[in-house]
């Protein structure tokens, strides 16, 4: 099934929802234009079309193959990569002085969107060297930052992130890879570690693990972890790849998803290596400082696997859309001669904008925080810098946990909507849902980002950043009550609609932050049984508002004379999520507050 | 994973909710004590524990293999086949007459959502052989059934349903096999269906197809579609098997799950058979009404593959909370000395009890549903038979449609328990997440329900099956009221709760079924834009009316001194229900009665 760059929805977004031309005005971008980003777009479009897309299936039907320590990756994945580095596009928010072009994380999050959508599989590859890069830069030595960040940024070596153990999935406090420092200042890692994504791979010629391990005199809990760098081969001081490093590959997991990622079983310190036992690792940063450097690359890959929710809702809408408009069954049920294309009939259509109203909602999402990162650590105004950070670290676990709960639900009315043909494999339907499935998961799952949102997010500066989105929320609504006031009879009951909805949507997660923050220490556990809500709570509300934005946008191009049907098209989609998504926060505001009766309830239906 | 059968819950909600004792005094189940009823249940659980749960991973993992035209199953299944037709199950809804057991469907409901637990794979076999069953006793001749049935029931051959072809899958109207008559009588079939669930196997020495097909000069359309049956092998006179007949199974589908279940192409006049060619089939009833015949056995048929979503999800539930029990990670929210089970976590609490609220509310609706069908079939007063027919045509599409929407939710969140051990096949929640896919599509998609609920069961009416449902939900809520008067402080909270979200779901409930009903035939599409969100809103209330009147015969229970723990957890569930389930309807609610600027935005956002 091909699939096409949404380009037109990147533009629309990067312009009118997430301010791209305030972005190109920050400091440090003065030679990224408009146009450069344009032509960016495009290129990237042409790549990913060309390359990458044609390596989604393959990457399903035909995984990675294990023998012997080794691993075969799909056939075709290793020239994709090869055009992948060769492209630059492994270097495009990496700064300049490393080899990167150094852009705006808004501008980087098109075409990463774009490789997510063509292929999951593929793209967790690049995703994961993006961390590495990005924690190197930040913590690593000088020494560490030029043997390794010009090789990964270049798509010589990739890298991998080292943190589950068979006893320690979200739980970091368990940890057991010990590290043993030696005289010459390296360390020697022994351990298991589990699930790691692309851990062994045929694609480049060294792989970059980052480990999480402790030593030995390491205090117990998350304050006793450290980072480490450990190459799959050994760096001489020239740079040339020196003895293969005690790390191996034991096994790859059979999984119901992304089965063109390879995920590794890897055992450090097997003793078979050709530098003895024990593989050699470089400390990076500060010793028990291990989750904190971790934690700077986790927020990167936490929004990173947001957009991968993005991406693969894009794939199974344009699927659906396809077959709907070709499959002809049924009459219509207004009436007509002959069966219709099932894109006509009402319930078909309610999928597809179901699909495509909470694909773009989360896309605007995405592009709005990541302008606020962009703005966070560039705006000259400390004030501005410091809104903006707060700004983009209560967004990016809601980017994570609402763009991946939706990307499930899309994927699976991907299904619904091709009927029993969504469920034969060869459709293809089927994999957007298998895959998708992971993405409310690693990186941490919806209850993380949850406890994250609400305590360091919402509870700790006392809703402050909640609340002034709310203010900024309120000023949307205004502008839609004063455009349905002006608006022409026949278009009136869908703006009144929205105004009406995204109303109720505010005060509805206004009420849930209140919940939030009134709960005392002494109803902790209702809070927890509240966060998941919560959070999907904000998204959906967050989304509305991005999309009621959306809709006065396209209505100025509309009244200016506009003749693009992209703008009316827009506008229907953002109507639509005010139809049937934001009515949704009613429904989970009422399940926030009721926190404590769903805790009590837990206590006594025995579950635990 | 182990798999228990729920005697306790199934034995609450059949006595407590759905009156079982007042349908065993029907006319015509004098037989049928309570004692037997116990017998039965507690026989059956040992029987699908014993013999059908091994049967569900192997189905998986080792799914039937076609040579030939030729299929051979999973190991394991033709030896459980054997048993399920050994221990008369197949027979337990039929009449005593033809070798079955004449048992209440109320009676039959438990042990078919129980097989289905164990296996949806397997149970497909003997669920749609009851619907072959029910048709022929139904509508065939005194010799066809004599021919057929009695070696159906005894689960010495299988049978069948051929609706869909390539051309023609909700659309029957499209349906282009041919059937023409031949002197003796009988017909000679030709085509190609599709989709078809044990169609080709080794479980039994004959299958018996009902097939709908088009003779020369019937009218187009569905009034001009007849039903054959045709099987595998002749039966002679003697109820010998005769001349292998000429349908062919071509392929088999690879699907997303249950792969156990062999689905089937079939060539219907290949010219390869030992009796000619073109397939020998027998017209069942009377020419051109195969599709109202077909009807007949479909509304049994939608009703089990509710029942199928009821059993995945009982299935999905206990592998997750029994995973959560057991995986030891993270320390309380509220403190602990140690790492604690996940089961104690409240999110983790949130995702199990949203699996088992959801799995009971469906559980309870559709057994008061199977009450409904006996007191509508067998009841002595006409009014009170036609009250109930009435209630139980209305409930189906709901029993099909929720229940199965709701086991897609509830094996995704099953999936989440586990973290990322739930995305690796080996642990056993994936499959439940592939089973289930299925379940919102076969035997008529969400969609067809929701048509039928709105069109047939709702308008034609002018909605009087739905008022008198939401006056007697009237009448839970005053019990409700009266018992949250009166309970004691501590217990307040929860019950002040289920009142106000019960009485808000019963209004949304009722505005819902107002805006279906006041929509002219003008705005059909609007109406039909709604029809999947009605249909889920009415799923959503009924379930929670009947997990308020749980609680309530709980609370009965504990007042008169119970010390079963099943009373104080199935109380919890039902209040957890109304906290985070029930205020769905707020949500559907307003979608409903946006049908009108929904189906604007189809159109304008040009998805036809």
């Amino acid at each position: 099934m091909p699939y096409l760059t949404p380009l037109q929805d990147f533009r629309f977004v990067l312009k009118e929802l997430a301010g791209l031309d305030d972005v190109l005005k920050l400091p440090g971008f003065e030679d990224v234009t408009p146009d450069v980003v344009d032509a960016i777009l495009e290129e990237n479009g042409r790549f990913v079309e060309q390359a990458i897309v044609p390596l989604n299936v393959p990457g399903d039907t035909r995984p990675p193959v294990w023998s012997d320590g080794r691993v075969t990756t799909t056939p075709g994945y290793a020239q994709g990569f090869k055009d992948y580095a060769a492209g630059g596009w492994q270097g495009l928010q990496h700064p300049q002085a490393w080899g990167g072009q150094g852009l705006p994380k808004l501008v980087a999050a098109a075409p990463a969107e774009n490789i997510q959508a063509a292929s999951l599989a593929f793209s967790l590859c690049p995703m994961l060297t993006d961390g590495v890069i990005e924690a190197i830069l930040t913590v690593g030595s000088d020494e560490q930052r030029r043997t390794f960040v010009p090789n990964l940024i270049g798509g010589k070596w990739t890298g991998t992130m080292n943190l589950t153990e068979p006893q320690a999935g979200s739980d970091l406090a368990q940890v057991a890879t010990r590290a043993v420092r030696q005289d010459d200042g390296t360390y020697r890692l022994a351990g298991q570690k589990i699930f790691i994504t692309y851990g062994e791979h045929d694609l480049a010629e060294n792989i970059i693990h980052l480990v999480l391990a402790r030593t030995p005199d390491a205090p117990p809990g998350v304050k006793g972890i450290s980072l480490f760098i450990v190459p799959k081969f050994l760096v001489g001081a020239d740079g040339a790849l020196g003895p293969r490093n005690d790390v191996w590959c034991a096994s790859l997991e059979h999984k119901l998803g992304i089965h063109g990622s390879p995920t590794a079983v890897l055992l450090y310190g097997a003793g078979k290596g050709e530098a003895g036992e024990g593989a050699v690792g470089y400390l990076v940063g500060e010793l028990n400082r291990g989750l904190e450097y971790m934690f700077i690359m986790m927020n990167a890959a936490r929004y990173s696997v947001g957009q991968q929710g993005i991406g693969v809702s894009e794939r199974a809408y344009q699927h659906a859309l396809a077959y709907a408009r070709e499959r002809v069954q049924g009459r219509a049920v207004e009436g007509s001669t002959a069966p219709v294309p099932i894109a006509r009939h009402p319930d078909v259509q309610r999928m597809l904008l179901t699909m495509k109203a909470l694909t773009e909602a989360a896309r605007a999402v995405s592009y709005v925080t990541a302008a606020a990162h962009d703005k966070g650590a560039h705006h000259p105004d400390p004030e501005q810098r410091a809104r903006n950070r707060a700004f983009y670290e209560y967004m990016v676990p809601i980017v994570k946990g609402f763009s991946t709960e939706s990307a499930v639900e899309v994927a699976s009315l991907g299904i619904q909507v091709h009927g029993g043909m969504g469920y034969i494999e060869e459709t293809g339907a089927a994999q957007y849902y298998r895959d998708a499935r992971i993405l409310p998961i690693y990186e941490g799952t919806t209850a993380i980002q949850a406890n994250d949102l609400v305590s360091r997010k919402t509870q700790r500066d006392a809703g402050a950043t909640a609340y002034a989105a709310i203010a900024a929320m309120r000023e949307t609504l205004r502008a839609v009550e004063a455009e349905a006031s002006r608006a022409a009879a026949s278009e009136r009951d869908g703006l009144r609609l929205l105004r009406d909805n995204l109303d109720s949507a505010i005060q509805a997660y206004e009420a849930g932050v209140e919940f939030i923050l009134e709960q005392s220490a002494a109803n902790i556990r209702a809070v927890y049984a509240s966060s998941v809500p919560y959070l999907m709570l904000a998204g959906v509300v967050h989304g509305g508002w991005q999309m009621a934005r959306a809709v006065l946008a396209c209505r100025r191009h509309l009244a200016g004379g506009s003749t693009d049907p992209f703008h009316r098209e827009k506008q229907a989609t953002g109507l639509f999520y005010a139809a049937h998504i934001l009515p949704r926060a009613l429904a989970l505001s009422v399940a926030v507050r009721a926190g404590g009766v769903a805790d009590a309830c837990g206590a006594a239906a025995n579950i635990a």
